[in-house]
């Protein structure tokens, strides 16, 4: 059975929404994957009420220290050992968990997760990689920031470790694999994202070469490569487009007008996907509602039940 | 008298849309400036019909050969200097117009207007502006993807070209400069842009220090300076969005509705304004329709006008 560690005090709303959101996994999934919730055992408790979830499929691991949003991911580690936030990525390093959630701090829970669990084959840097919602299916989009100043051949690392998140999660056969560029043509682009075009037009990846910015929300592709920096300008400028949209048209009552309010809602998505680690980390927004908590867990679900770290493994060798 | 000079052959629908836009242009301003458009004297003349401004505020400028959209901008220049795109330029050159603007090969207007014109002061290299719509202003945002592999003082260099454009041609008093980052802490992000941060902050700019990807919308900015392959990235996600925007919803007949229509129509804006030139240069999209033709040519007259580079040179000083 998969074990599922959530971090039960990160986030704006938790533990409340948390607890909400892990009852709504465990109740939509019956029978998938057990949760274990971290924090102190007296709020936790009183936080889930009579769940009947409680001692069977939900246990407690009591952490009894809070990590706040804005402390530095050093200090965290170095000083909040017994954190709710750390212990929810202890546990999986000591084999009691699958998988790690949190809504918590981004940056400790990054950290945490890189010092405690490692990185994964050859590896040099893990990548966070979002989902973008379109209508008819998703895009992965990575790095969203957790680098910068990327050598070509960690961009081709992201574009393997996407194409395997798309090829085992989102179930595509044959990811294609698109680097996000200035123009179509090879010699376009900053000097490194060109040495990385030939890294990954020589590899075994789907690679389809450049596309453009135009591109990214036209389906055409499963996997957009780009350097921290510009993914995590694309990620939050996407949420810029949902508030402007909002303040200007608000919720527009027709099926694609429900679909936007809810998929592009960037407080209801799942969360990012710490690629490349030794095992399987996901952020989810501080923001987060339980219908977010929930489908992060789900994501989780996936990526451990899919033993996705160990097939980016696997792809690694020979391409670093 | 502004005299601007028009290719008018460039774009996609050339000449008979870029005639009607210069119309459009010369009959809402009239008495401000006069058009000079670039092309085969037989094939406008034609297009222009009957117009009573042919031969007062309008007149031709013979050039015979004509630059496709694919043509390689290196090869234009050295083999058609009599284009009307070449041509466009080199009347600003002569002293015979004050500012080109081109819906052609914008590789092509860009380099003419680069080997012609040439840099304004000890600028290193120009850059590629847009105006971000918003509802209540426009936010100017730039490099959109003139260069790549950019030096911190040329980040300086286009922060300070941007401010220019926004005080003179926008009329703010004292524009907000943001740098585009993936955090607001000084410590966030690729270290050309943790140093091209000192370099704002000691500048005698209005530096408000790193904005997000969320920022861009928001107003709270005036102009974003970000490397070239970032912005240009942004300004075809904007497009995208735009796009996938009109599929979902169509035309909304509101007032927030008619304005995103308006404004958000990459083909109907203004156009992209070569800042850092030694003159005024506008390439406009190739999908141009009149109106933006008439709109570039407002651009290009209050750049013109307002002496912009001039304006840019001075400020450039002292900031080498």
């Amino acid at each position: 059975m998969i074990r599922i560690a959530v971090d039960g005090m990160g986030g704006d709303y938790a533990p409340k929404v948390v607890c909400e959101g892990v009852l709504k996994a465990l109740r939509q999934n019956p029978g998938l994957f057990e949760v274990i919730l971290t924090g102190p055992q007296e709020v936790l408790t009183s936080a889930l009420g009579q769940a009947p979830e409680l001692g069977t499929v939900l246990k407690i691991h009591h952490s009894p220290e809070l990590v706040a949003m804005d402390e530095s991911p050093a200090e965290v580690l170095k000083t909040k050992r017994n954190s709710s936030l750390v212990e929810c990525v202890g546990l999986q390093k000591a084999g009691l968990a699958h998988a790690s959630v949190s809504a918590g701090n981004s940056g400790a829970m990054m950290a945490a997760c890189l010092m405690i669990l490692g990185r994964v084959g050859t590896i040099s840097r893990p990548a966070i990689a979002c989902n973008i919602p379109l209508r008819s299916r998703k895009v992965v989009l990575l790095d969203c920031g957790a680098n910068v100043d990327e050598k070509p051949v960690q961009l081709l690392h992201h574009g393997i470790c996407g194409s395997v998140y798309a090829k085992y999660v989102l179930g595509v056969e044959s990811p294609r694999v698109g680097l996000l560029n200035i123009g179509e043509e090879e010699k376009k682009g900053p000097e490194s994202i060109q040495e990385t075009f030939q890294l990954l037009k020589n590899s075994n990846l789907n690679f389809i070469g450049n596309v453009e910015g135009r591109d990214i929300l036209k389906g055409e592709t499963d996997v957009i490569v780009t350097p921290g920096y510009t993914g995590n300008v694309i990620l939050k400028l996407m949420e810029g487009f949902y508030e402007m949209h909002q303040s200007l048209f608000g919720n527009i009552d027709t099926e694609n007008g429900r679909w936007f309010t809810k998929d592009w809602n960037y407080s209801n998505t799942g969360g990012a996907m710490l690629l490349g680690l030794s095992g399987t980390g996901i952020i989810t927004h501080g923001r987060a509602d339980a219908m977010a908590i929930a489908g992060a867990i789900w994501a989780a679900y996936q990526m451990a039940y899919s033993n996705l770290y160990q097939k980016i493994a696997t792809q690694l060798e020979g391409h670093s």
